[in-house]
């Protein structure tokens, strides 16, 4: 048996070194490089090709290297074959983290004070107070819940909207697509960490803006696929949606001659609001390769399904 | 008796009608347009020009505006003016604020994909952070105590520094100039919030940059009389500080020919960080009023000897 790693991604070296360390004793191998394709069980994979899984024919479980599962093309995947995900303590306070910064800079008038050091320009600008300020999470699963919890901690006014109903402490929660235009009705940022699902592709568009108040800030740290990128730019346009900021995009990295560059109220980061951290997440791989040789029911395992 | 208000600032008509919302029997006055200086026991000051209080031969109470008195020419103050300053639990909150914003600007590099945006840019950077942070407060009084408090609840790790020893919950506190070596010897940002004496003006300068870690990054929140400007520029042309947000500066505005705005490692904000919230701060000026009239101790005074 041995652990094949499909990862488009400059880190297969540091993957198997990690990997290795707590399974000394099993081959791990970088695709393409694989000796026996028929010895493959088990897959870590992030954002592999098409059909990638078709090379090994006792593929048992594919593990995506990172929270979501989007990447895995998971409508093609056979049922036999078992997928999970990372659920990183990091990836979540990671996010918790940017999101933080994003509202914070918002909030404080730090991209105006950028642009006045550039004029040499003196105005003191009316700020906002983490009290006065209401924020909506979409998406309030492992990584949207925990952001939504730590910024009622910090004394921010939160919504959250999920698929199906959630109970956390302080955060006033709506469900299904009834309850969306209640959870942005009273706002003053909307902040997408939803899962890509066909429910979910596109649903920041020109619809949803228009139920947010005048003016709300829309936060990105989901999928690139989340947002109707021509509706975001007529958004702002009419001052319907104040600014926006990105870290995730439908082609990355953003195309040079993508209008979002040009963009004044746009805050592009190059998609690096949380990045799995190998050191912390290598046990959840491990562990769930040994329940795999056990036979026994794996960590953070996704229904192709729902698609997370 | 009338109330006094001499302020230098926009504002004296906002505090008159707050305070007479509280004492609307009561004359308040906005100087110099006083009909009869005799009868005034009570002034309200910020940033008056030398010898304010000589205009007044029954002052009794001068209070600040503001969090700080070293605007108020303290050393010139006859013994028997009692002098008090407003401890304003917003001014507290928005001074956390303010220092998280530039510490989670610096960690998560928001300068350089500023930067990168307008080159087009692509380039993730490693971020830092906050369990992995560390912040050394100068200042451990009121705001610097909360600022500190507010840190370590977040996952900060907090050192704080303070004329005499301080005990806050999480923050390993040092005191005495002895004890600022061992604040900042290991330390990533330093963030100044002291009152400004004649013992810490000038505090932030080459020899203290010396003492820190090579790259330590610097926020004045404090005053501007704080730093010796020339020795930050040195420091930020060597390296040793990464680079700094300053808030408060010498001369306010900022000069448009002072070296700062061309500087690509200063942050400027136009002494915004905390501003005295006249909604919240009325009823201390009020009830010191009130206490002077019945003869009872006064809130938050001062000792003019040490300057805080």
């Amino acid at each position: 048996m041995s652990i094949a790693l499909i990862l488009n991604s400059a880190r297969a070296e540091e993957w198997k070194l990690e990997i290795n360390r707590y399974l000394p004793e099993i081959k791990v191998e970088i695709y393409p490089e694989i000796q026996n394709y028929s010895e493959v069980e088990f897959a870590l994979c992030w954002k592999p090709d098409a059909g990638y899984y078709t090379h090994f024919p006792k593929l048992k479980v594919i593990q995506s290297g990172g929270a979501g599962i989007d990447h895995l093309f998971p409508k093609t995947i056979p049922s036999h074959i078992h997928t999970c995900r990372i659920v990183d303590p990091m990836l979540k306070s990671d996010m918790f983290e940017h999101v933080l910064t994003c509202l914070m800079h918002s909030m404080k008038n730090f991209s105006l004070y950028t642009i006045d050091k550039a004029t040499r320009h003196w105005l003191p600008l009316v700020y906002n107070s983490i009290g006065q300020t209401r924020v909506t999470i979409l998406g309030l699963g492992e990584i949207g819940g925990h952001v939504a919890e730590r910024l009622v901690q910090l004394g921010f006014n939160v919504n959250g909207w999920s698929n199906s109903p959630k109970n956390l402490q302080g955060v006033v929660s709506f469900a299904g697509m009834e309850g969306l235009s209640r959870a942005v009705e009273n706002t003053d940022f909307i902040v997408n960490v939803l899962p890509l699902t066909d429910a979910t592709r596109g649903i920041l568009n020109r619809n949803l803006f228009n139920l947010c108040p005048k003016g709300t800030v829309l936060l990105n740290v989901g999928r690139g696929e989340h947002l109707a990128e021509d509706d975001l730019l007529e958004a702002i346009t009419s001052g319907q949606l104040a600014h926006a900021y990105l870290d995730v995009f439908h082609q990355e990295p953003l195309p040079q001659d993508h209008p979002f560059w040009n963009c004044g109220s746009i805050f592009i980061t190059p998609h690096v609001a949380s990045r799995t951290n190998i050191g912390s997440s290598v046990i959840q791989v491990v562990e769930n390769y040994r329940r795999m040789v056990a036979g026994r029911p794996l960590l953070n395992e996704v229904s192709l399904e729902k698609g997370y």
